[in-house]
């Protein structure tokens, strides 16, 4: 892409939201490259423009310039050595703390590295010198894109704002025509709402304090929890959620899901309910609180995505930007803990009605028990979650592979009172790694199970000599199906051809000779009665335990998934359409 | 250290290098750190300076300077954002291609990151835009740093000339204080030879052909041939071996130990040799010409070190500079092959005497039987080479492992005329990863055999599954001594008190169950006849077989090595005794 109109539409939409977000400032060192840029910015009625023909001295003036308004200032060159010059400047910006967006034109990919004029190689030009580098998308003016130039063009401002503040720049690559349209130019029009307004300080802003308190005032809001653990949170949050009459969708990662806060508000089946698309659009939010990670559930990030909310806030402590929908339009970075207790007080006295509320635990009601619902002929994979609950005992952690046994704990593990924790590998969802990592944690953690498909175990199988080493005691279960069975869910598995040889990848290992050379205990269940038995007594066998589930072929796997999906989803809708008729 | 006597000798000795090498002129930009470098440019009587007040313009005043000369110019200035304002032009010499090298001052290591005065971080400050960045040692006049400053300097000017020229950046860190000893300067005495004369061309430079000319009539010199894989090279370089009479000190993987080239002149165990305190000062050679990696041999290395040779001249295709001795004098980047040929053309009728290759044969000759006599009580090591050699067939690879396996190869396997390739990973001599590239190159070579320690073996245990997927066949040979055995040869053996923990790392692992696991077949021989059956039916198995070796303990082992050197070093002694008297 990239013609006059979606140029218009992007870079307007860029400079509108960096206009929102506080910018009244740009120096522009003249050049072709950069000339959208260039007019749209001197278009703009709120925008200062100061023109400085040689890029050293425009950088060390826009460093000035930011240095007494206290605010970033944008810099705005075309390509090639124009943006070398102002290389001195960013790294006087940069020990001095002063917030400067650097701006530089580029051309297209296609003429990169093929000799064509004026092209160097500006992806990360200045190196260390810039906080955060980003090599823009070409311009377009899909809805997508236009979301992701405003979530760039805030998250710019509180980059450059962020302690310490510093440089960031974004290198824009442009195809011809260099022109904008100013004729469909309108800027109110391609700006929707005012993204993210960032904080670090452990402490509420009273500006986060105004839009919490606006956002009390809907209807119908959502807490959403992913991947956190943080001692005495869950307790906060569910105070929170009570105040506010909000449900909690408690990722099981959330450490939400066990323990012995209030459980009255936290909903764990919300993956089945959403799967109905009546639910999906009746339970749409007007607010989204989140805390933690993005939440494991695919169809949960969806219904956030298109959501629209409102209010779409992000608590972070770190001065992160966790959000793959580009919806959020408030990022709090403020302690999690500290926030809710905080957010307890200011919200003491506001009043809420609970039909929203009422609606989500009705649907979590009438769709846990067909997620509980026995299939006795099965070795179906999902009972190695359901079964196991009924085991655990306080003070018992679970690790849970990536793929697929950390999707078939959010379906089936649900709400209870034990005291149990869990962990994942979820900064990047490796299968690698996972037999070592779970170890890590079991020397922490005397009795502790780890759940992994078969890949998964055979991709770690020498993290195993760690147990043998310094005796470490672990339960490890392998859902055994052969091969890797979360491709069988995904759309290639329609396509037969090459499927088993490059998805399945089956490897027909009989483990049980290699935890048997690491001195384990390898169990190859036939039931669940003799799965639970393995589990209980290996807790207590201090020693490595592997138990072996051999399941249901995969094929057949996604089928009891999605029978047991079906059924609940039918739930769903019949009271769905009972209660508008 | 950086004392004034120390910084002048430092200086002083880089400065007449790049002069030797063909710098002429130097323009520089007033600074306080740079203060030595400025001072002594200004001196030395065949450097042309410029002082350019303004970085930016200095540096393209630089590029004008190289542009039309032709010849690498050095730009200096001090530390801060001085050196971020060459940026734009060392830009525009990366495109243009135009040889700059570019000396920057900078605080020495414990002023930087603490906030002191004009201190940023300079390391890496051109990014991609310089083709070599060297963070230099703070200034010192021992013989090793003089020698290391000589060869930066040398290799400064090459990389800024070699296609396609472009930019060399080095960072000087200095302390105080900042001012040369004019007193003790004395050009000539700093310098003591010329450094390194580079071609990127494929064949022979007139510079070289004279340098070979005056080499050739040198009486004493040795060929050295590392690591090294050229069809046709064996039998060009002993032509050109024979035509010089120079002995071919032969690494295990240049491929010459086995073949059906003339193996007159190839000796083979001057590992064993130079272990004689005698053996290495007598044998002191005056040329050396080298040919691919470093050799395996430790005190092969030490040898070429310690040699000072006058002639020391690296042949490298690849515009490299492998010479962890600092002592080579000349690297010819050019293809080794047509080296071999084009020398042996021109050397065609030179003159050479032979009594130094005589001795040199003379030596191997008399080690060898020491080293091929039989242990007959112990599982020595060394035997899984020497028996392995006599049931090596035409057409067998073998792969080495790193640490022990590939020096035991050193020393135990000899010339023969047998069609066996040998591969090893000596690219970074790790230890991981190597049954998955003996697999890989076993998909290309049927009959290879894989010699491992076990802890070898069992870091790369996974890359056994390939063997099972994909049907290759392969032997492996572990010589299991139950953890790492080479630390028991390292100086750290000597410290028992947590030894065996912390380097000895046994296993304990009974691999039968593994290999089993992945349908090999195991064999745990007894002695070496079983070996040797092991080995010459696996060959036609056409399958999986590990074949373990468990030997004696590590310390035993190191024993029995050091008993067979000591005996040949003994024979080797008293040889050189009866030739001096």
């Amino acid at each position: 892409m990239n013609d006059s109109k979606a140029l218009t539409d992007y870079l307007g939409t860029f400079i509108q939201e960096l206009v929102f977000n506080g910018v009244e400032q740009v120096v522009i060192s003249p050049g072709s490259r950069s000339t959208p840029f260039a007019l749209l910015f001197t278009e703009h009625p709120s925008i200062k423009t100061w023109i400085n023909i040689d890029e050293r001295s425009a950088a060390f003036f826009a460093l000035g310039l930011a240095k007494a308004s206290t605010k970033p200032v944008v810099l705005l060159c075309t390509s090639g050595t124009a943006a070398a010059n102002y290389y001195p400047a960013i790294i006087e910006a940069t020990y001095s703390r002063v917030p400067l967006i650097v701006l530089t034109a580029d051309r297209p990919h296609e003429l990169r590295d093929v000799g064509a004029p004026q092209a160097i190689n500006q992806l990360d030009l200045y190196g260390k010198y810039s906080k955060w580098f980003v090599e823009m998308g070409i311009p377009e003016n899909s809805p997508g894109m236009l979301q992701y130039v405003k979530m760039v063009a805030a998250r710019s401002v509180a980059t450059s704002l962020s302690s310490p503040a510093g440089v960031v720049h974004l290198n824009f690559p442009f195809r011809e025509p260099l022109v904008p349209n100013f004729e469909q130019l309108n800027w109110g029009l391609v700006n929707g709402r005012k993204n993210i307004c960032a904080s670090t300080s452990s402490v509420m802003s009273s500006e986060m304090i105004d839009i919490l308190l606006e956002a009390s005032r809907c209807e119908r809001g959502i807490i959403v929890c992913g991947s956190h653990d943080q001692g005495g949170f869950p307790h906060a949050v569910v105070r929170l959620a009570n105040m506010l009459g909000f449900p909690i969708l408690a990722d099981p990662l959330s450490q939400l899901r066990s323990g012995s806060h209030d459980m009255s508000s936290v909903i764990d089946c919300y993956d089945t309910i959403l799967k109905s698309e009546k639910a999906f659009s009746a339970l749409k939010p007007d607010v989204i609180i989140r805390f933690g990670a993005m939440p494991v559930s695919k169809v949960l990030t969806q219904f956030i995505s298109q959501s629209l909310a409102k209010y779409h806030i992000v608590i972070d402590s770190d001065p992160d930007y966790r959000d793959p929908t580009l919806r959020a339009n408030y990022f709090f970075h403020v302690n999690e803990h500290s926030f809710c207790d905080e957010a307890a007080r200011i919200l003491r006295d506001v009043e809420t009605t609970t039909d929203y509320l009422t609606l989500w635990k009705k649907l979590n009601k009438l769709v846990k028990p067909v997620l509980l619902s026995e299939l006795k002929e099965y070795m179906f994979e999902g009972d190695v979650i359901r079964t196991l609950a009924p085991v655990l005992e306080n003070g018992t952690s679970l690790f849970v592979g990536n793929s697929m046994p950390i999707r078939d704990l959010d379906t089936f593990y649900f709400t209870n009172d034990k005291d149990v924790k869990i962990y994942a590998n979820r900064g990047a969802n490796g299968i690698d790694g996972i037999i070592s990592t779970a170890l890590g944690c079991s020397a922490h953690n005397e009795r502790l199970i780890l759940i992994v498909g078969d890949i998964t175990f055979y991709h770690d199988l020498n993290g195993l000599l760690m147990s043998k080493l310094y005796n470490l005691p672990i339960t490890i279960v392998i859902v055994n199906n052969n091969g890797g069975g979360i491709f069988s869910f995904l759309p290639q598995s329609k396509e037969k051809k090459h499927f088993e040889e490059v998805f399945g990848t089956p490897t027909n290992l009989d483990y049980e000779k290699v935890v048997d050379m690491y001195g384990g205990v390898f169990h190859r269940v036939k039931d669940w009665k003799e799965y639970q038995m393995a589990i209980k007594n290996s807790l207590d066998m201090n020693q490595l335990v592997v138990v072996e589930v051999p399941t249901e072929n995969r094929d057949e796997n996604v089928i009891l998934h999605r029978n047991l999906w079906n059924e609940a989803v039918e739930l769903v809708d019949q009271y769905l359409m009972e209660q508008l008729t």
